[in-house]
C-alpha cells in the first residue's frame, strides 16, 4: 500500500479541469516514479467542510505516512527530498531549485493569479496589467538563455513554473516566445501528459457519481 | 569574517524604510544568533543593474559561502536548516513550518501584497477585497486557536506571516483581534526590534551619502 496520499476534491466543474492544483503533485509523483493514492475531500462545502487539514478550504493536501502537508508548493518541496528527479542533492542544486520555486509563487504566481482573478471577474484591463508584463518579461529573458530554470536539468522549480504560466489567459498575454516554448516542452513531458489524463478522467468519471 | 551576507539597495526613500525584505533575513539572523554582513546595491537602475543576481531586479538575496540565492522566502528556508531556533529539526515540526511558510507567500501574501498595491495606486476598493477579507478570516480563525504557525513555538513560518500582516494597510483591514495580537506579540520580539531599528538606521546613513 502506497505511503503518499494526494488529496482532492471529488468533484469539479468543467473549467478547472486538468488545472486543479492536485496535478502538481500528481506531476510529481509521475516524474520521480513515486506510488501515490488519490483521496477525496467534498467539493460542496469545501469552504469549510476540510478546514481542520486545510485551513483555507483548498485542495491539495498530501499525507506521506505520518505526515500531513498543505499548500502544493510545500508538498513539492516536501517530495523533492524523496527523490533526485526532483531536486539534485547537492547544496547549489538544492539552492537553486528552492529560489526558482519560490519565485515561481512568490514573484510570478503572485502577480498572475490575482490579475487572472481581476480579469475572470470582468475587469480586463485591470491595475495589475502592468506589473505582470514587468513580471513576465524579466522570466522572458531568463527563458531565452536557458533550457532550465535551476541547475541546468528538470526540477520541482520548472514543473511549478511551468504550471504557473500554462494558464490560458497568461499564455495569451503578449508574445514571449522563448517562454511559450518552455511551457510547450514542459507540458510535452510524458509525466505532465500522464498527471493530467489522469485528473481530466477522475473529474469526469465523479460526474456519473454526482446527484442531480 | 562572517560567510552569510546579505544584500539590500543602498537607499530607498522613506516609505519603505522598515519594510525593505532584507528584514526578513536580518530578523532571521538575529533570531538564530548567526552572524551575517550587510552589503548593497544601488537602488538607481535597480530594474536592471543585478540582474544577474536577482532576475526580477529585487532584493533581498543571500550568499552563504559558495551558495547565492535569491527570494526572500527562499533564503529563509536556507537559513532555516542551519539553525534549531529557526525551524524544530524532527520531520513533523519541518513540515508544519513548510507548509505555513509556503502559506504565508502563497495563500496570504498573494492576495496581501496586489490588494495593496492596487489601493496605493488609488483603486482603494479593488476586486481583491472580498478576497483578501476571506483569507485574513481563515487565518484569524487558526490565529485565535493558538499562539505560533507550526510546531507549539516560533519558526520562520511566523516570522514570514507577521512580515505579511505587519503593512499597515493590511493591519488595519477590518478588526481582527487574533491576527492583531499575533502581530503585536511578534514585531515584539527583541530579534524583529533589532532587524528593523537597523535597517532604518542604515538607510537613514545613507541619506548623507546620497547625492542631491
Amino acid at each position: 500500500m502506497s505511503e503518499l496520499i494526494i488529496w482532492t476534491y471529488d468533484w469539479v466543474p468543467e473549467g478547472p479541469r486538468g488545472f486543479v492544483r492536485d496535478l502538481r503533485l500528481r506531476w510529481a509523483c509521475e516524474e520521480a516514479d513515486l506510488a501515490y493514492e488519490i483521496r477525496m475531500v467534498p467539493f460542496d462545502g469545501r469552504q469549510t467542510n476540510h478546514l481542520e487539514r486545510q485551513p483555507f478550504g483548498q485542495v491539495p493536501f498530501l499525507n506521506d505516512g505520518e505526515l500531513e502537508i498543505f499548500e502544493s508548493g510545500a508538498g513539492l518541496l516536501h517530495l523533492a527530498r524523496k527523490s533526485d528527479r526532483l531536486m539534485p542533492p547537492d547544496p547549489v542544486g538544492e539552492a537553486e531549485t528552492l529560489q526558482w520555486t519560490i519565485a515561481a509563487l512568490n514573484s510570478i504566481e503572485m502577480v498572475t493569479v490575482p490579475w487572472w482573478f481581476l480579469k475572470i471577474s470582468g475587469d480586463t484591463d485591470n491595475g495589475l496589467t502592468g506589473w505582470l508584463g514587468q513580471r513576465l518579461d524579466h522570466l522572458e529573458r531568463v527563458l531565452s538563455e536557458r533550457e532550465w530554470l535551476a541547475a541546468d536539468r528538470f526540477t520541482i522549480a520548472d514543473l511549478l513554473m511551468a504550471d504557473v504560466l500554462r494558464v490560458p489567459e497568461v499564455r495569451a498575454f503578449g508574445a514571449r516566445p522563448a517562454s511559450e516554448a518552455y511551457v510547450a516542452r514542459m507540458t510535452d513531458r510524458p509525466a505532465f501528459k500522464k498527471a493530467q489524463g489522469d485528473q481530466i478522467d477522475f473529474f469526469e468519471a465523479a460526474d456519473l457519481k454526482r446527484p442531480g
